[in-house]
């Protein structure tokens, strides 16, 4: 049986799914608060040609909007793939209380993979932490994508989309 | 003589002086790309409740509408304060190739004071960092901002406006 985390993380994976839909890096994001989805988004670069059109940023935006306040006390962030370092950024200033993640990014990831940016003391908020949630699916979204992307580009050459 | 680098931070300063002027913590920021102002911004999170409303990533997204792109490359941003983790990530992700900036600020920066994610080779870009460009001015505007607040506060107790 599926607990509320892995639910909500379901919700952030078919936003990730929407995001694969438009040729965008699939990546979801959703942002509840009292058990009410108060933001959720997909990775919208490409579309957007906006590099600060990540999930989560979109995401927080909307949550924000939701209160008409900039703090977002209280709220958890589910997002696919853990957070770069301008989301954990926004995570922080945001100061949402706990963020659950799916895959890991090894080349871009500040939430455990390069450093860890929520767990650093040294800033005035540090949500906690939960990675790893669901991460087999939400890996398998993103190195599927990937795949495509090789694939069509082995057969026609052309710049793709990447997630940095 | 001014240099062509204090005369666009001073176009950042004045920004930041929009900013002081409805209320807001006075950071501004530009960015010009082959001798053009192709964005323009100052702090805005009270105004629009927005955690992500910083000068920078608002003048990052206007300078991609401007070109239809998310890649920033060969942009020098002027920034009066240092950049904080989200900005520092957007900075990255835009592929701004240089960035200058004014005071040091000691609790959130990540350019130098905190660390320095801008010159962190494990990230995929690093732009060039000038540190303390009219620094003295740029640090004038928010000591000065900050005592007022504090002032008005001890006669009028009410939170006010932080950075963070």
């Amino acid at each position: 049986m599926q607990d509320e985390n892995q639910r909500y993380m379901g919700y952030a994976l078919r936003e990730a799914q929407r995001a694969m839909d438009i040729g965008e890096v699939p990546i979801g994001c959703v942002i509840v608060s009292d058990g009410q989805i108060v933001g959720k988004a997909h990775n919208q670069r490409e579309l957007l040609q906006d590099p600060t059109a990540h999930a989560e940023i979109l995401a927080i935006t909307q949550a924000a909007a939701h209160f008409q306040s900039w703090r977002l006390e209280g709220a958890k962030l589910y997002v696919t793939l853990e957070p770069c370092a301008m989301c954990a950024g926004a995570i922080i200033l945001a100061r949402i209380a706990e963020v659950y993640f799916g895959a890991y990014d090894p080349k871009a990831g500040v939430c455990g993979s390069l450093m860890n940016l929520l767990e650093d003391s040294r800033f005035n908020h540090n949500p906690k932490l939960y990675p790893g949630l669901l991460a087999d699916e939400c890996g398998a979204l993103l190195s599927g994508f990937f795949r495509r992307i090789r694939e069509d580009a082995s057969q026609h050459p052309k710049p793709g989309p990447h997630r940095n």
